[in-house]
């Protein structure tokens, strides 16, 4: 520190920082998360930061076609020039994590296997408006070995419900989960005569039926999948139905995908989510149920909350059958949404509950001791150390500190109603 | 996925991961680590992972002389050729991200400054046995402008005696804060009329008291530092010494220490910590008190918990004046000592307390029905999914589920007690 040169920093580009009364509300999210996902008896698991280059490469997970573009590689900046570590690339996703964990540790879980996960993921993305290359992802899945009951299909939408309408600041959000099967379509393509490959970039294109308009859609099927006019009618009669009971499976894997969309929805919460057998999720990881969410007043801002049923989590890493169902919440995209339209109920700078002014002429310890009793109680205290009563009360005032105590008085004041009483610290609550 | 090649994965040497009975008793950690910064008042903040490269080289912070070593630097793995982004590391503590912190956002925030940080830092030091580059620190640090009064120097050992004294598995721990005061050091040092240059060495030098002989020490003074015998002689008395009281100052700086240091002993729980004037901390950071805590028997293994005054906290990023306090607790190397030493209260597998046994002939909307109640009286709770009650029971136990509810017959049994009893779910508490 010899010389002082002021290199004065700025934000990084996609990288979010929030202010303390922000990340408090940001706490309190992930606080309830966290708490509705333990109620359905979700275990916590928490994976490196790093996946080894070779693991993300062998498994391509939820994570979309490009995702190798987008993954962070690790240099030590001294690396020694015999260095013959693996190479490290920072997770991009929880899947990959989670098939990783679930093959490397296999004898020691209890399947079924149901977990939760609430971590950072980042993608090197080039830097753009909304899109953030850090960010927090909450995922649950249940594994289980060789065969999984389709009551997990249905207990995902409803902890998502419970949860999304449960969040301080979501209260007047109309958000909508959408639920298919992707063996209605599987089935009905099959019963077409859709060829494999064409299979695909069906799916690919009925993905992005709510984003282009449906004749370009229909054209695309026709020039790109090379379907035919009464192909294409069939297809748009299923993924535009608006009732499950209109439609009539052409073969038992349209039949089974039917089945068990229909157990779906008669086994969640009313209002938990609608059947939309237009949502398809673009990726062939999916075999059965599949999930999006969206604002209804604004789909276009995408799925906020999506996942389904797969057949096969860590095939590339254990020769185990491990089928599950997971569902994914993408808390920042959700979170700074509410930040930005400044519905979030932004309050205190801290934690704390009391502020405790010490007497004249006290040492010290007369504060302290109060401090200590009223925290034994449960309150979040500290203590003032401006020494003029209006920087203290300024200090609280700025704070957002719901609660000022006068030591010299024994009294403590509401600052939110002026009102002020004589207290006790022993049995005083906030 | 269309030839399937199997990649067994192999844990990351450096990068902990825990099985979720493990991380359960982790996030109890976690938990009771944030209460206790809370009931003082601290607010949490949470920065990102990375900075700027010259953010973290502007910067010294409480890294290390050798800190530029062990920077992870992100590459992007398909970068573009015309990539002119500011170069990106992970940070390695989490002292240069509050500084940054504090000098980018300082009109928003209200002073004095009081935060805490739980987050993972990042060291790409060679792999070796017990040396994480993952792990997670945790972090108060309180910060004024200008001025910051002496009794939050008194705040940090009683919160980490709190926090010490209060982790499940830490009963038994022989634990000590040892603390003194860097003037005391630095006064005498002038009084002896040591050299600027030689005053480093000197502080590296008792840094070392308890690692290296005494012996040892003196020689390096005299070879290193230059010192005499009879300024060696002084310094060893001052450190050496059992009781303040027995301590005479040389100078103003050095009486300043004193009182500093005599206020601190003065105001923190009894039992929180000793005043042991051979704790410097190797570092030109710290201007005043500083702080060490180590297992009583067993020394060597190091500080958990360290940290001090600094005068400066930002100087590099901000014109202004910015001293503070803090004191971080090196969680992973406490907890993972801990769970190598098998003292951990690791049982249940997961978060649930009641597993529900569905009646036969349930089409399962009875078991649903009844697990509902109980999440809404604060239960977490599962539904069984095998079918024979063997199979059932057994999950229960492998997973450490205390109760498992029998909807058949409206009764709950206490797997440790063996206890069953009627009981009806809109009343019943685990």
């Amino acid at each position: 520190m010899s010389k002082k040169q002021i290199y004065k920093p700025k934000a990084i580009s996609g990288f979010p920082e929030w202010l303390p009364e922000v990340r408090r509300v940001e706490q309190l999210w992930m606080d309830q998360i966290r708490s509705v996902f333990e109620s359905y008896g979700y275990c916590s698991i928490e994976t490196p930061s790093v996946e080894e280059l070779d693991v993300i490469n062998a498994k391509g997970g939820d994570g979309g076609a490009d995702v190798d573009k987008e993954v962070y590689v690790l240099e030590r900046l001294h690396k020694d020039d015999d260095d013959k570590e693996a190479r490290l690339a920072l997770h991009f996703d929880q899947t990959v994590p989670l098939a990783r964990y679930v093959a490397q540790h296999f004898n020691d879980l209890t399947f079924p296997f149901k977990r939760y996960q609430m971590q950072k993921v980042w993608r090197g993305e080039r830097p753009q408006a909304g899109r953030f290359r850090e960010f927090y992802q909450c995922d649950i899945d249940v594994i289980n070995v060789d065969n999984l009951p389709i009551l997990f299909d249905a207990e995902a939408p409803a902890i998502i419900w419970e949860i999304l309408s449960s969040l301080p600041g979501m209260e007047n959000e109309n958000i909508q989960m959408r639920i298919s099967n992707r063996k209605i379509l599987m089935g009905l393509l099959d019963a077409l005569g859709v060829a494999e490959d064409n299979k695909v970039i069906v799916t690919r294109l009925i993905d992005k039926f709510e984003k282009l308009p449906h004749d370009q859609i229909k054209n695309l099927l026709k020039t790109d999948a090379g379907l035919n006019d009464e192909q294409i009618g069939k297809i748009f009669d299923i993924v535009s139905a608006k009732n499950l009971s209109d439609i009539s499976a052409e073969n038992d894997l349209m039949q089974e995908g039917l089945d068990e969309l229909s157990y779906v929805m008669d086994n969640i919460p009313d209002g938990a989510g609608i059947a939309d057998l237009s949502i398809v999720r673009g990726l062939d990881y999916y075999t059965g149920t599949v999930y999006e969410t969206v604002f209804v007043d604004d789909p276009s801002y995408g799925s906020i909350c999506s996942g389904g049923r797969y057949d096969d989590l860590a095939g590339n890493y254990i020769n185990k059958n491990l089928p599950g169902v997971g569902i994914s919440i993408g808390f920042s995209r959700l979170f700074d949404r509410l930040r930005i339209q400044g519905k979030l109920p932004v309050s205190r700078k801290c934690p704390t509950d009391v502020l405790v002014l010490p007497a004249r002429d006290d040492d010290g310890k007369g504060a302290q001791e109060i401090a200590r009793t009223l925290r034994a109680g449960g309150a979040n205290v500290e203590i003032a150390t401006a020494k003029k009563l209006q920087k203290q009360m300024a200090y609280a005032e700025k704070k957002g500190i719901p609660y000022v105590w006068f030591a010299e008085d024994g009294e403590v004041k509401n600052m939110e109603s002026g009102e002020q009483i004589s207290a006790d610290p022993k049995s005083w609550k906030p």
